[in-house]
């Protein structure tokens, strides 16, 4: 049978169709290229299928390889070379080639046809005796590390004992005397790993690199890969066998990679960087400082001309902007790889939006340029420039760690949670500064402007927990030492400071820069012209932003709400793009000053009466509250959750706040913590709180109720539009729903008729409770709403209290039980099958139930990815996410 | 259209079928008797389906009077009287029958057809003006109440006011005068709460009282019932018009109940009461006494005769023990009512062995007539009954209570749960006596013998805690008051005592008596049998127990296992009947006076080497346990449970108890504290237990797997059969699994060789979490077996923690938002489901995965029921419950 492999060069292909599915993301590309008449060096593809035919048999057809050769045929045609010939050798390298990118996943061969007697004839051929066995003694090590699977290190011994040996540092510093004793040391390391003989016959060589790319797909680098970014096993890779150029033949070859467009700010202007007479490798190596690719232009301007041109081309083709890997033989331009290039944040607004003023994409294509999760860092706040410069002129920049958490900051400094706790009360500002924080300090960051760690990556609890708080945090920063009452911080210049608890410190959490003293930090450019304070001529950032945002909102086909607590926080939200919203929290406003007391009163009650009179009080502030809510969400629905945290989390935690309490309510402060102790649950979670809050004690529900009817109808009075949903916490079985509201209904009609006037509210409920996901027909039936929990959704279903769950989930993530922290990202089997299922029930008892989501997995892209594919109406993230939001529901809306 | 009317009288009925949710459950039996040939009052019945129509349409068809009152002269020929007639005027009662018996719950009206006109033929025909008014004011005082809705209390205060001014006490002394009064009070009342005169018109009472039994399906009593006993709203109920007859016409006349058999003992016997010339409500008032039915067969040898054999006929009809009202008017016997009776838990045994002895019922029949649950009381200990006879001599006796938790105790008085825990850990016993208990007093019932208090009801905290833990309890014992360091006891004879905490005290939870001292307790005598302790031929009594449980065993469709973690509850379950361990506990096992400080010490361990020392050690220890809990299941399967419970558990709780510890193990402290500090957790139930525990230390789970293994090869080579199931508990995803399975196949290999001997072993999972539930089709394709958790499923499905529900679950139960305590009785709604789902998701993969639930809920009947019905493979409940479960599961066998 004759096999399906695919030949390419320069202005031809037999590869049709051309599919990453068939011949793998590189592979595809290669034959795109060499369609489109762009010089690659000619090569053959094995495509994916054979992969998981060879992985599945364990091996292969017996004519395989015959017929490889015999396609192999094609590129010693097209490049007057003969493989395992003694003149003009072909050399090829061998790579794979996967459908999805996975970059440093699995192994490559370059210079595979070398042998003792090919190296002769190439030697002739270049007159490059050097070039000749240092490509030879690579050949040799990629081959004994990646197909014979001997270790990299033993190789790399032996490289060092010659080098050290001829006092030079560096591997192009090996002359050729050197290379051959190098060789022969290779060759008998592998005679004593294998017990055979390196391998000369370069058709044997080639059977055995195929056969160690296919192996590699299974190798556990590449398996923990698929694993992270969901790519199905079933993919296997295609191999790419592609004859060799060199840009190490003499000062007329170079090498390099450039981007089509700067990757960093979006100009569109050619970026990257060249090496004369030098390999790929050795820009990689930094041992000899590359050329800024502009150079190229000057030693070599036919060159540069048709790599520019070629990269309008790709750039065309691709609709994207490209990342390219060159090489020049002899003053020959060859294309290596071409593929989309990566960029950051702005970079990515600004591409996404020249290209669509060019006329490349349209604006739902530039949708997909922008990755949702890079917005934050561009939204975040910044250094006055001005403040930064005098600071560094002064010699307070100290140290960099790793930017953890986007955003600039400064506070005094604390150790500790409790002195977070104690200044910030005092009206401080704090930054935490922790060797590294565990969930004890979750109320600590609460309290804290930023938070600075000396262990600890990208995904440590504090880089973790800040994001999801939205604080600036640098992890990792090594360089501080953490002692009991002040920090040491080795400078970046190697000064050593000692700064004391309690002094001024700042972080930028972009950057991941340490300053000392305290700097102004303003809005960042976007969000001063969101916010009015700057004019959106003056940004190009904020006007690419913009512009991003609107087709977005064009184009998604979820709606975007906000989680907000408060009139500032929806004020943020609407300018943000938020349409209302989603997860009002009014246990927040019973922590006030003058409402704390009261809450506390009510609590302490023993008498309906007292419990009622109190509840007469709060409920002025409420209304207070929602009034100003509703103001700024005016036009949009406001959904209020009735109060859900249990009691005890108001009531004084220790003697001292119980005497204070004691002399304000006048109540003993032994009566305080008696009642304070008999509220303490085993497990809070599960305890007594949301609606069940409201059914044993149902004047707190009618308080509520009556506050944001109240406030409604006095809004209307103004004219605003109000759309007030009333939602009920913690609902496990319909009754509760029913009781509760019968509560709310009650209260309508009290306050309708002191009114003399009406107002539309929806009653709803979360569904956060496994219990209710189950019976969904059957609470839908009674709810205007729904509103997914998934945070609490996530704790029951998987049995993981977040506030405790740190101490297991690092190992469950470390060995992949699970692959991403379920807190952040929706656990898609469990808690995604649950909301699925529950969205089905609801909705099949009543079509228009509105069903949202307004835990945090709202405002993560990989989760508003699910939610949209599942049909919900809307999701809700915090304010600063909704831009987040806004663009991943988009994106989703366009996948498959 | 004619409607579908009822007609019986002795010998003849037009019922066909006769079917209770036709006729209703007491029409359908007077049909039946009916056409058994026994005398029963001519009456006509209005089936239930226009019931439904009525509450439906908010009225009847218009000619529905017409047809009923047509109906009715079948009646009037039958009896040779005339409704509304002048003479021999035809008087009936109006009574609701539903297809469930609804006792109390709907309401009655009797000698409708009674008024100024019919009286006076009334007395015309009896000679008795008393009897005549009388019944005329009684049938006044109903119709006002049903059918008017006028308070009964009115009614009663008119009455009361006669009575008072005629200077008699019982309302049999009123005389026709004063009753006359009675009557024209009672219209009057009538006149100024309806503003309308009493209907006179015997016609338009039917027609008022037959809507008003309508209605009275829809009070809220009826509501509630029907709520608590899962009877559908949809059955509506039947109106049965009955004639009167009287027990009141003299010394010839009499009425009376009885059962067929003794319904305490069950004895083949009439038994009951009667009085002569007396109407059933003078039974009911309990003014007269009544005599014992024997003594009918004196006065009345004729009626006597005939009614015991009619008895007879009607259990060999209805193949029960029947519970049933007569009337004799005037040497006449008349059957009002005959239904199944109910009995005691003893009664109902013997019952069951006799009517299957008489021929009447099959073995498989004779399982239905015994309530599972009444079985713990019959198999609790006892006193002994010298030793109580003594006490009670003695004057020893104190009082008596609830009796809330069948068996018999004795111990030292604790007031507290931290003298509880004292004095028992000084190896006394103690008794718990508390005003109530609440969820902090769990520890100290678990250390008591018993558990007495003042307050409560049969499901009050104590009452419901106390069964589950098969305690003895009495509860709701109002005689004793609850001080500081003693209690204080008014006597049943008046006296009052004050005894103090620490001295002795008895109660016996079976009979709810309170006894001064410690009496010995000694085996029931069904244990005794079971135990060996006593011939099975001295009991009846354990001799019709084993009959019952023998024909269970043969009928029942699912396995039952016991959950049991010590060699002595694994006997004794297995004489009780279990077929293996369903669930064992390994963490009972560290409790242990020497085992203790190694746990201890291996969780303070700092390095894996230290750990694995001190679990070496452990190992011993849990060998020596499996070797004896497998010699004691020869045969049988047990399933035992890796280490569960958060490490906590097993530390320190303060100070003394650290310092304690820090001498056994030479660690400070300071550090014990520190560490047990560290490993607690805000929500344990949803923290670092379960397999969280065997992978992040999977030499916890390598130790305990290797202990199974070693017990089970070292009981095989003594012949023993061994079928050991390893059982990881709170699995959420297939790959912790998979990771613990590893650890477990890993350590057999180990092990098998060593032995040169090998033996089947399963690995299987708790499905407990709700994720493992969800995703059961994918954990099932590595698990041997499910066993369903269902406490902790429970806990996380519903959002309960069990220790804190208490707060509101009170209320929950009270307005009926759960039926049952969920921790009781499953929640089919939402747990079930659960369950539902994952078994036939496992199934679907592994059609012979061995399913089973080892949560409490398996020895309780009513989820047996359901988990029979979802066909498990087995229910394992505690020990003393397994008979039950065996009941239970065989009665389902038999439910559709």
């Amino acid at each position: 049978m004759e096999l399906e492999l695919y030949f390419f060069a320069k202005g031809k292909t037999d590869a049709d169709p051309i599919d990453k599915m068939i011949q793998g993301g590189k592979g595809a590309n290669l034959c795109e290229m060499a369609k489109l008449g762009i010089p690659v060096p000619p090569g053959i593809i094995i495509p994916t299928k054979y992969c998981l035919e060879y992985l599945k048999w364990k091996k292969l057809p017996d004519d395989f390889f015959d017929q490889v050769l015999k396609k192999l045929h094609l590129v010693e045609q097209e490049t007057n070379r003969v493989f395992d010939g003694n003149e003009r050798p072909l050399l090829v390298s061998v790579r794979s080639g996967a459908p999805v990118s996975m970059p440093g996943m699995m192994d490559t061969i370059l210079n595979l046809g070398l042998n003792e007697k090919t190296a002769i004839g190439l030697i002739k051929e270049t007159n490059n005796e050097r070039f000749v066995y240092d490509s030879y003694r690579r050949l040799i090590q990629m081959f004994g590390n990646v197909v014979l699977e001997i270790k990299h290190d033993k190789f790399e011994e032996i490289l060092d004992y010659h080098k050290h040996k001829s006092g030079v540092t560096a591997d192009v510093d090996l002359d050729t005397k050197t290379l051959l004793n190098v060789i022969a040391d290779y060759k008998a390391l592998i005679k004593k790993e294998t017990n055979e003989d390196f391998i000369e016959d370069p058709k044997v060589q080639l059977k055995m690199a195929i056969e160690a790319v296919f192996r590699s797909w299974n190798n556990e680098r590449a398996i923990i890969y698929r694993k992270i970014h969901n790519i199905p096993e079933s993919y296997g890779t295609a191999v790419n066998i592609q004859s060799m150029v060199f840009g190490n033949m003499g000062m007329d070859s170079a090498t390099g990679v450039c981007f089509t467009r700067n990757p960093s700010t979006g100009e569109k202007q050619l970026y990257g960087e060249f090496l004369l007479n030098a390999q790929g490798e050795d820009v990689v190596a930094g041992i000899r400082t590359p050329e800024n690719i502009q150079n190229l232009q000057t030693v070599m301007p036919e060159a540069y001309e048709e790599l520019v041109k070629i990269t309008q081309t790709l750039e065309k083709h691709f609709k994207d902007m490209q990342d390219i890997e060159f090489t020049i033989e002899r003053k020959k331009l060859y294309l290596l790889q071409t593929r989309n290039g990566k960029r950051t944040g702005r970079a990515a607004l600004k591409i996404a939006c020249d290209l669509v003023d060019e006329g490349v994409i349209t604006p739902q294509q530039a949708i997909l340029k922008v990755d949702p999760e890079s917005l934050p860092s561009l939204m975040a706040n910044v250094f006055d420039p001005e403040d930064l410069k005098k600071a560094k002129e002064n010699g307070y920049f100290l140290t960099k760690g790793l930017n953890a958490g986007p955003g600039a900051a400064s506070g005094k400094i604390v150790l500790t949670s409790e002195k977070a706790v104690e200044l910030h009360q005092k009206g401080h500002k704090v930054l935490l500064v922790r060797l590294e924080t565990s969930p004890d300090d979750i109320k600590g960051m609460q309290y804290s402007e930023g938070i600075l760690t000396a262990r600890g990556g990208m995904t440590s609890h504090a880089a973790v927990v800040a994001r999801a708080m939205n604080k600036p945090c640098v992890v990792g920063c090594s360089d501080i030492k953490v002692m009991e009452n002040h920090i040491e911080v080795i400078t970046f210049d190697g000064r050593r400071l000692c700064v004391k608890e309690g002094q001024e410190l700042s972080i930028d959490g972009t950057t991941g820069e340490v300053i000392l003293g305290k700097l102004k930090t303003v809005h960042s450019e976007i969000l001063r012209v969101i916010m009015g304070e700057l004019d959106e001529k003056e940004s190009e950032i904020a006007r690419d932003y913009l512009r991003i945002i609107q087709w977005a909102e064009n184009f998604k086909k979820i709606g975007v709400r906000a989680n907000a607590d408060t009139p500032t926080d929806a004020k943020i939200a609407r300018l943000l793009g938020a349409k209302g919203i989603g997860l009002c929290r009014t246990e927040h406003m019973f922590f006030g000053e003058e409402r704390l007391p009261l809450m506390q009163k009510m609590i302490l009650s023993e008498t309906l009466v007292e419990r009622k009179e109190v509840l007469e009080k709060l409920k002025e502030f409420q209304i207070q509250d929602f009034i100003q809510i509703f103001k700024e969400m005016d036009g949009y629905p406001v959904t209020i959750r009735l109060l859900d945290p249990p009691l005890h989390e108001f009531l004084p935690k220790n003697f001292e706040e119980a005497e204070l309490l004691s002399k304000k309510i006048g109540v003993s402060p032994e009566e305080i913590i008696q009642r304070a102790e008999s509220l303490k649950e085993v497990n809070p979670m599960l305890g007594h709180r949301g609606c069940r809050l409201g059914i044993t004690y149902p004047e707190i529900s009618e308080m509520q109720a009556s506050a944001i009817l109240i406030a409604a109808l006095e809004c209307k009075k103004q004219g605003i539009q109000v759309y007030p949903e009333i939602m009920v916490p913690l609902v496990g079985d319909r009754k509760e729903l029913i009781q509760q509201k019968e509560i709310i209904d009650q209260s309508a009609k009290k306050i309708f008729g002191e009114y003399q006037d009406t107002i539309d509210y929806k009653v709803g409920t979360m569904i956060e409770i496994p219990r209710a996901a189950i019976t969904a027909d059957k609470i839908a039936e009674v709810a205007d709403f729904f509103s997914f929990g998934t945070n609490d959704l996530t704790q029951m279903t998987l049995g993981f209290s977040r506030d405790d769950a740190e101490s297991f989930l690092k190992e469950y993530l470390r060995i992949g039980i699970y692959e991403k922290n379920p807190f952040a990202t929706i656990d898609v089997e469990g808690v995604g099958e649950l909301v699925k299922m529950a969205l089905q029930k609801g909705k099949s008892v009543k079509p228009d139930l509105k069903c949202g989501v307004c835990g945090e997995h709202g405002g993560d892209t990989q989760s508003v990815y699910f939610f949209t594919k599942i049909g919900l109406d809307y999701v809700s993230a915090s304010p600063y996410r909704v831009p987040i939001s806004i663009l991943a529901s988009s994106i989703a809306s366009q996948q498959k």
